[in-house]
């Protein structure tokens, strides 16, 4: 069933290293150091201005789009690459409230990233009329969406305990309700299969150096149904959303495409880098993926559980209810974690107390899963993390 | 006076081209593809996850930011990269706004780069109580400035001709009117001298990829007024704005340094690429290269206006009045430009019929100008330009 994976032979890791955050930053694809280099000297250097149209820079936000999209059940010209993620809610969310001018409620969990909330209570500020951002458990999301609701505004993989939303179901409540449905896929995309077109929710957004392994900063994307395509309200208005951008008309008129969900000029050597990293996905069963998840997942659990009694399972026990990473809370985690990374095993930790593992099967195995619980058992065994060089504290953990 | 310059040895430039476009896409400099393949082998690859930290990706924003004050009069501290222009002029626009509640009108002129007024009219729509973008001729700006207006949005060298808005005195003229004032820099930073913290205006954005030469999609800067950062709202309130962004609160709480006005994930490819190619200024005098800038200038025009009489000088004639570009207008400019790039001379065109030339004393000397113009001289004396394939028009000119 699973004969293609892992594809460990297409990643650059560490010797030595096993990698338990890709749910964070994926590693480096084999194929873009060459790439890139020959971007830069052959494109950049090469044909200078004219890489916009020779060597297809202008298209690659919408031909990247639909590499993205073949990930997430979209339609071609449905996806845009472009900005980050944050950027991204606020457009999404900005576009899905003027969907709905009469109501005055954001509704999202309090699982959900910072940032989307964060971007959503910056545009409250600057909205200024009477919006609300209404925050409730992952679990009461469905109860909570009512005919105030503008817009439902959720990660379908909380970052923290990898919980899943159902999204069919919550997106179809949504609508019951008459709200707009912006869904953030950050840890689905590459992570498990999504049918984004299928759901029928009219935005969704995620990013690209997770699973998708584009490199530190890589683009985000924006999904559009497209039966909104022609009407939705772009709200970041750029240039390059413009119907007739190289006109240079004093008037904004946005494109009759998804191009209008463009802004400003993009990313070509982070685009490239994606462009490149995307390719490793050519061939590739997404239910392939998520099945060989969820084996490694299962084992990872087992492990840790019956090695290291005192890490709380920390996501849920039911598969079906995970994304493609398991946490466990420790009150040392933090710690802990800095003893792993020590050793080896990159994992990441999240306040107060969780230590985040991400199972990517395209570059895991279990003699990897295996390996990692053993050395994580001996950590906590021995009490290894007490040593004073683990309790500081760095800007990113 | 100029023994520094021409720095032609720092750039990679194909053999044969004069490139003349630098204002648009500045060319390659020679460090940065090792210094870039170095970055994703050792830090990607290398150091995943912990380059955030250990290999300075976390401050690079910041870092970078203050390379590029350095080069338009900011103090440490008060230039934050990110983003694209588009976003950092609604960000910047939004914030201005904010300083002033009571006043609705926003003040431009019609020779602003299209974007900044549609970024500016998408965030009026958005906002839906009672803004007006009020655009009047460049040279009507001072008298235009009144105590309607809440933001003075301008670029201080208009892309299409060229000609300059005179900082000190037009922000001093906001601020007597209680306006707040907002430059775009982007055909300024590395072309002229700038003292932002001089003419004390509020904000300032401007792009990287013009004279910086930080490669296509290089991340936009945005300056703050040192004294308005602790209280400046960053509108767009992304997580890396925020005071502890790895603590993951619910609540929004910006920092109290520059950082506030960071949104999500930094691109550090294109920061890397951009951090190496701001190495070629230092040592350099930013007067010396606007002196080279002028004497390049006015030989360019005089030979142009001597070998090719149907051409009309579409800049100021005065340099005090122009940046480090010279635009003519030609009927058939489009052709014409095609013609030229086709045998090695590159500038660009914006309709309806400016053909566009970047004077970048960093790597253009005499002999180039000169070869430009007779290469010039001779396609519109024996209307090269008629050729048929000249005649399509691509998708970016």
């Amino acid at each position: 069933m699973h004969s293609n994976l892992p594809l460990k032979h297409l990643f650059d890791l560490p010797e030595g290293v096993i990698y338990l955050d890709g749910n964070s930053l994926g590693p480096l694809p084999r194929a873009v150091p060459d790439r890139l280099n020959q971007m830069v000297r052959d494109e950049w250097a090469g044909k200078l201005i004219r890489g916009w149209n020779d060597a297809g820079w202008m298209e690659q936000p919408r031909r990247v789009g639909d590499m993205v999209g073949a990930l997430i059940g979209a339609a071609k010209g449905s996806v845009m690459m472009g900005d980050t993620l944050s950027i991204k809610v606020y457009q999404g969310l900005a576009a899905g409230l003027a969907m709905r001018p009469d109501r005055r409620v954001i509704l999202s969990d309090n699982g959900n990233f910072p940032t989307d909330l964060y971007m959503a209570k910056g545009l409250i500020e600057l909205l200024d009329r009477g919006y609300e951002l209404r925050l409730v458990d992952p679990a009461d999301i469905k109860g909570a969406i009512n005919e105030d609701v503008a817009v439902v505004m959720l990660t379908q993989v909380g970052y923290g305990t990898g919980r899943t939303h159902e999204m069919a179901s919550i997106t179809k409540a949504a609508h019951r309700a008459g709200a707009v449905m912006l869904w953030d896929l950050a840890h689905s995309a590459g992570a498990l299969p999504v049918d984004i077109a299928g759901s029928n929710a009219e935005i969704a957004v995620g990013c690209t150096y997770k699973y998708l392994n584009g490199g530190p900063g890589a683009p985000a994307f924006i999904y559009v149904r497209p039966d909104l395509i022609e009407t939705i309200q772009p709200a970041l208005s750029g240039w390059l959303g413009h119907d007739a951008p190289f006109a240079f008309d004093l008037d904004y008129r946005p494109a009759h495409s998804i191009d209008r969900m463009r802004v400003g000029t993009p990313p070509v050597l982070q685009l490239t880098a994606l462009e490149t990293a995307l390719e490793v996905w050519s061939g590739l069963d997404m239910k392939e993926v998520r099945a060989r998840s969820i084996q490694l997942s299962e084992l990872f659990i087992e492990e840790v559980e019956t090695r290291c009694p005192t890490l709380k399972l920390n996501s849920p026990r039911d598969p079906e209810n995970r994304g493609s990473q398991v946490s466990f809370a420790f009150p040392h985690g933090y710690a802990a974690m800095r003893a792993l990374i020590d050793r080896g095993v990159i994992g990441d930790f999240r306040a107060p107390d969780v230590m985040r593992f991400g199972i990517t099967p395209l570059y895991l195995d279990e003699d990897d899963i295996i390996r990692a619980a053993e050395i994580l058992e001996k950590i906590i065994r021995e009490d290894l993390w007490q040593e004073p060089k683990y309790q500081i504290r760095s800007a990113v953990t």
